[in-house]
């Protein structure tokens, strides 16, 4: 027996095969920075400062700025360096500031002076404005894809458990009859916003700084928009002040949008806490997505949703700098947005995992669907369906049922549910005539039919159920292929732009 | 002599005819809560409210839960209540909770019980939710058509002002020259990716909630797609339970938009208030617009500039609550996010004078073109720009021309400028044949031909510039006819669905 | 019957009495600005607008600034001014800005130019900055001492409860048995924290800016640590520049203290709104501080707890705000803080109750002590303790018996607890020649027993809990005493500076 | 010449001796995270763990749960590992979880099972939390010692430069003079609360929650007291429950107070950012603290301030992040709160530079004096004083004055400055006969003058600067010797309890 292993994870090592998989997953989702380093940041844009830069030799070649033996010297240069990243030969001299003083050096160590050539009109400060957005499209169009996978399963499920009754609340009180698959839809719902909302991000980072210089342009004959074309961009950041000083608006406007999108995971996320308590035990999670305790042996804790609900409040907190970092700043770069950058990279790092751990989890998720369904007994979940059932067959104000409902539900307290006989009985003492009659008692009293009588668009009735399903999954089958071609389009033009160079050869 | 007015605006109240208008536009707007009180919310909502009782009213109509007569009586008690509110003499009863209840009560005391048929799968939740999105997708598009029209005075100066040069910064020390016509453009660039993001806005906002009840859909015969029809919405927000609990979002999503947008419009403010200190003078704001000191009799304080970094500082706290606010609740109607409602009230109210008030400010601002020019002539703007012309014309890199102009601007600091021959000392003492001729001295000497020789797309040359002036204009005029389109449908729907009413009589 | 009541508080209206009074309070609570409008942030301010006067008075008099008829003149004009303030006949008028010109308005009325002197060597900055600390020292004070007493009824309730056992929770899930009394208690620690950044707070708050004027001083002779005096502060904030732009940190330091506060009152909420569910059972709320529903006759909505966590929130937004505000600015007064004004008292009118409904809501609790101790006996919440029993008696690591424990929870799940057979078939399973004796066994069978083996300070065992009530009790008394001390030097100082302007007729 | 230099820093690395320590350091403190990679948090905790497990070394021992033979192998084993990790021979296994587990499986390798009795009634959650809280109370520490080593330059310097004349700013506009020195005293008043408040947080940081176990005591006999005593406490945090649920709190305690007090060095960041810029030139900051550019061979850019304004935005955020975490959350511990660790340790590492770079900067500064003084000539900074004056010579009441004054400063714009005969005819205009007499127009025509006349208690006037130096040195003594004295004895616990671990051998 492996003493190591014995010791930190006594109870919840015990997995194999995909269980383990999963259990690795989980655990590093939630593991944090205990003892794991963080990279410096520029680590994450070596490929996108070596796109820019061959974006740059292009047109400087072209513009016949540098000479053809200056740019063939180069183009060699920049496939070595670009093949010495892919195979990990690679890495950052912490000396040598940012990524592209490092490329810079490593260009210069090849082609001599050529290096220092290839930065005519060019300035760090939309070098490096040019790489995060580079950096930070891909992340959107990555992370808009995990959450459509994630989507498609929620919305499988729902189909199956469109018939599966639970109690709905409001105020964390029992309110009225609902089911499983209506709550999932209704994440999906929201979700679809975020995918929305994200896909405006996405136009709005995929915009090019490159060519703007310091902020104020160039004597330099760069083609602009040429340059945005080779790095797949869909148009120009035109002027050049902007550009600039829209660096920290890329990461401000995602930390907005994974600000409300992480609100709604972490409402997920509560739903299951809430659910798999012992009081609920209306799910069950997976024992490989749970946790253990190093000192109660019996505890299976969702860390995973907690986790995921801290992960919310660090977005929350990273918009809140970030907005106020550029709060009251004038005309021009300045260097208190630097923090942009860690706060951008570390914002992907916190919420990118979600998506797939949410579709661990639901995927292996077990519903208590008896449990359930015995809870939409109590509480009297049937009150307000009564009221309006008799105020529709009786023409009754519903404020008058809704009175003698109220008188029912408080004499029947010690049971737990409405019987006919206590309404009836309310109903006469208020003075009115009419009387619930044995039928239609019938009809309130099984959570199923309840939720069938429930007929309007978009309520948890199974058939409406059914439109709802069937209506998202189309719009998440559109965004799907949106993303897919788009995601195509930005790799063609790399490719594209990669020969290019080879035929400056 | 009126000894009140003496006493409390001593210096700033002698303006006459449009600039007393001005003053008390830009008073009002500074003035804050400090002796005005503010209205109750509810008190918004009242035109809401009755749009959605009507809608209410057709659908219960329609689907025959209502009687001709009572349809009849409710259609004109409805009527009568519009007028009643439109004349100013409807107001609200604080006893009566809110909006809903006093609409509904004051309904009750025309017609007696239909009144409370009228709510027949109505709840709160989605009345509120429902009155929310009329309220806010109007001060949307108002706010944007706002924002409009100062983008317009924008790019008419930027026109003017093209060829106005001045320092451009970075880090707050002079980098480049620039002009003011660039500056004003690089606003409109950010503003416009403002008018987008409050476009995505809308159309999340103007989604119908009505019919979901409490969230849980309802069992009387509802038509929620013709509900939102008749009410102008662009579509339903389909499944009931996120109909409801995304009411929240809504805020969030404006609070979002706008701290982004605030952020943006204190930018300028900062650019106003620093070019607009004694230190520079570049720019002369009108005395109407600044205010005085109870005790400096000398000052001219931007007040209103400091009042919009002030409330940006207000948006993003906002917003800070609601992220908050909305973290961690489990599926279901909370009531903590009540605050949403005067979050989002105050928001707009905080926010919304700020394009107008920059159209005062900047209609009246005086230039100092003479100062600006001036000043372009310390600081050694012109540094960046002879290295690169020696870099272009010698061949030489730019790393090591850097080097010689650094050398040489530390020679020059006395004088403030740099001299041909100084620059060529530095060429010669680091071992370069190359010299500055005469002709390429000159072309560098004035701001002018420094910013002509700037050729990159989006650039401060006023031929640049006017390229970006042409194409942002064709943009602003876009919006311009999509939300005036936007803004009669509206109109239209509101006439329509009162005239559907009155077929009621 | 009244149709307005009836319409609605259908079901919440029905109490009578001391229960009636209550939901009174509570629904005032809850309330929030739908219906109630806000009074003018000045409006709070008249009384220390006017004691701010009153030492300026004294002080030019005193120096002779002021003729012994002008002071006549003026101590009468202020003796009735504040007069008419407490007779209610004393209001504010919008036109004249604010609350300093209003009051100084109000005594040139009467005295003519006299109180035009009266303003010699002040300025609106260091006047504000004055009355500010004057109103919020004085909510510091009494919110400290609604605090103590609801820490003094819950020692009271620990004390009875202390015996009380239900389940401890981590992670959401069932970790330890532990009591009610001590979890009141564990409230009452974090609250005192709470009592002690408080008095931090008020201590910082209570000096004097006045005499400061604009920021930098004046030129006629005021006594400033006299005028501290007068005002019962503490001492003078003597650099006269940061006296006047420290002005926002008062409210800057008020919200963090609230922040962290309003998150010791949200945990508290939580626990409500969690025990309280119809899935525990464990506590149950009076009828009269719950909310009902328009459409759902049997609910009894925790909202005052949801409020709560809501006010949580919005305190954490203005203290956003208020950061983000003062970041950024140079030395000087700005007028971007001018918001602290209204976001200070927003601040106040939210959390100022909280304390008093936590009062009434503990002081009408019921708790279901059946179901709370038979929650104790699922969830295997013995585990921890069988093992460390286990490793106490038998000398074996903690480790080995954790895993043991762990095997033998997996073979009882079905049935809910764990058995001694179950434990020793464990332990022989992985070879071990402990077993646990039938005695010990019956030790730990029981939630009493369980707690009653909990030995170290602080623990939940009672007779530490006891112990804890009468230290934190003693702490209690203590802080009492000092704020009734603190409260009545402040009336007297009060008296005493009216007494001198009496003395000046 | 070494092109790798060359290359990255052309211009600002020609430092040498104390000016190239001094450059280096400032290039540290503003490089962030581009190339540097972050630690793990855990990595920090080393020291505090092994101490933690000393103290639960002697407690379990002095029991006798632990035998004398286990305790003197333990004891060994600690002593060993200590000075493992002293000589930087101990680091952190990322596979075992945590510092804890570490420190646990390098014991258990030396003694074996004796590892798993030395956690005996421990928990994860207690030892966090106290190897959290004797980590912070250190940082604590040594930021207010640090703080206070600037706040001693400040006083010495503003002893030399209380009569440096400057004109002081409201709304960014010239208000009056005032003084280099008033300026630094004010900056040290200010800087003193946040020392108070330091106090403070450093107070209710060093309790121990040592004994809590799980948050629910233990039955294993420690006494906690001891144990605090041991590790330097200066009490128990009693209450169990509260002792594991407040961790979070340290944390956020350190970043309320963290977050004004970057407030306050964002102020000082401000101040030097304007008057460093070429329209002021009022202080040169020395080249080595400044950064340049990549382009622009001119550039002395003040990138340490900017970047301090950006941590002041950081540090907002992450208390926004960490007040959010904890809201909501009932009793117990949730991993939610895990986050807090990272925050705590990005919020020190942020801000732990700012007193030191501070001290380099202004220990380094140049003051134009000349420039300082010849800006106090322009602006009218004089106007409030001449309405002062002439009020008081006059007996006229200052409401008039100021209105005369007002008219004299219109009619002298142009040439900036007031003149007696302007004056003069201002108060002949408004009818008033008094006149200002040549000797006072010429006492108020120097700023020294205007400044000598400033008579109050903390105005600029150097006599009253000279009293506030006095009193603030004092205080600032007191609390260096408050500091030593608690940092002594902290080490003094140290060493007695490594004593006692050696005594068990």
């Amino acid at each position: 027996m492996n003493a190591k292993i014995r010791t930190h994870s006594p109870v919840w090592a015990h997995g194999t095969g995909k269980a383990k998989e999963v259990r690795e997953r989980i655990v590093a989702f939630c593991a944090g920075r205990d003892v794991t380093s963080l990279a410096p940041c520029d680590e994450a844009l070596i490929h996108q400062d070596i796109s820019t830069n061959e974006a740059a030799l292009l047109a400087l070649a072209k513009a016949g700025v540098l000479s053809k033996k200056e740019s063939r010297s180069l183009a060699r240069a920049l496939i070595d360096l670009r093949g010495q990243f892919e195979s990990g030969k690679f890495s950052l001299d912490p000396e040598l500031e940012d990524v592209h003083i490092n490329v810079e050096q490593a260009l210069r160590s090849t082609v001599g002076d050529a290096a220092g050539r290839l930065h005519s009109g060019r300035s760090r400060n939309d070098q490096v404005a040019c790489d995060l957005r580079l950096w930070h499209r891909d992340r959107i169009l990555s992370h808009i894809e995990e959450t459509l996978e994630l989507l498609t399963l929620w919305l499988e499920q729902a189909e199956v458990e469109k018939g599966t009754v639970l109690p709905g609340f409001t105020h964390h009180q029992r309110a009225f009859v609902t089911t499983w698959g209506h709550n999932l839809v209704a994440y999906v719902q929201a979700w679809l916003r975020d995918v929305e909302r994200g896909w405006g991000v996405f136009e709005r980072t995929n915009r090019s700084p490159i060519g703007a210089a310091a902020g104020f342009g160039t004597s330099w004959p760069l083609d602009r928009e040429w340059m945005a074309d080779l790095l797949g961009f869909d148009s120009v950041l035109e002027n050049s002040a902007d550009a600039v000083s829209s660096r920290i608006e890329v990461e401000t406007d995602i930390a907005s949008w994974m600000s409300i999108w992480m609100n709604h995971c972490s409402l997920v996320a509560q739903d299951l806490v809430l659910f798999s308590m012992e009081e609920f035990k209306w799910v069950r999670l997976a024992v490989e997505v749970t946790t253990g305790s190093s000192i109660m042996p019996q505890k299976r804790n969702p860390d995973f949703a907690e986790v995921i609900k801290g992960k919310a409040s660090l977005v929350h907190g990273s918009l809140a700098s970030l907005l106020s970092m550029a709060k009251g700043q004038p005309s021009g770069y300045h260097r208190d947005s630097q923090y942009s950058k860690p706060l951008g990279q570390d914002l992907w790092r916190e919420v990118e995992g979600v998506p797939e751990v949410y579709r661990l989890v639901f995927g292996s998720l077990k519903l208590d669907r008896k449990r359930m369904k015995e809870a939409t007994k109590g509480g009297f979940l049937e009150a307000a369906e009564w009221a309006d059932s008799i105020a529709r067959e009786s023409g009754l104000p519903f404020r008058d049922v809704y009175t003698c409902i109220g008188q029912a539900v408080d004499h029947c307290r010690k049971t737990g549910a409405l019987t006919r006989s206590a309404v009836n009985d309310a109903l006469k003492k208020n003075g009115f005539e009419h009387r619930v009659s044995a039928a239609t008692a019938k009809k309130l009293a099984s959570p199923e039919s309840l939720i069938a009588g429930r007929s309007t668009l978009g309520s948890p009735n199974p058939k409406r159920v059914q439109e709802q399903i069937e209506s998202f999954r189309a719009t998440v089958v559109g965004w799907k292929k949106k993303v897919d071609r788009t995601t195509k389009r930005m790799e063609r033009k790399d490719r594209e732009r990669q020969r290019e160079i080879e035929n400056l050869l």
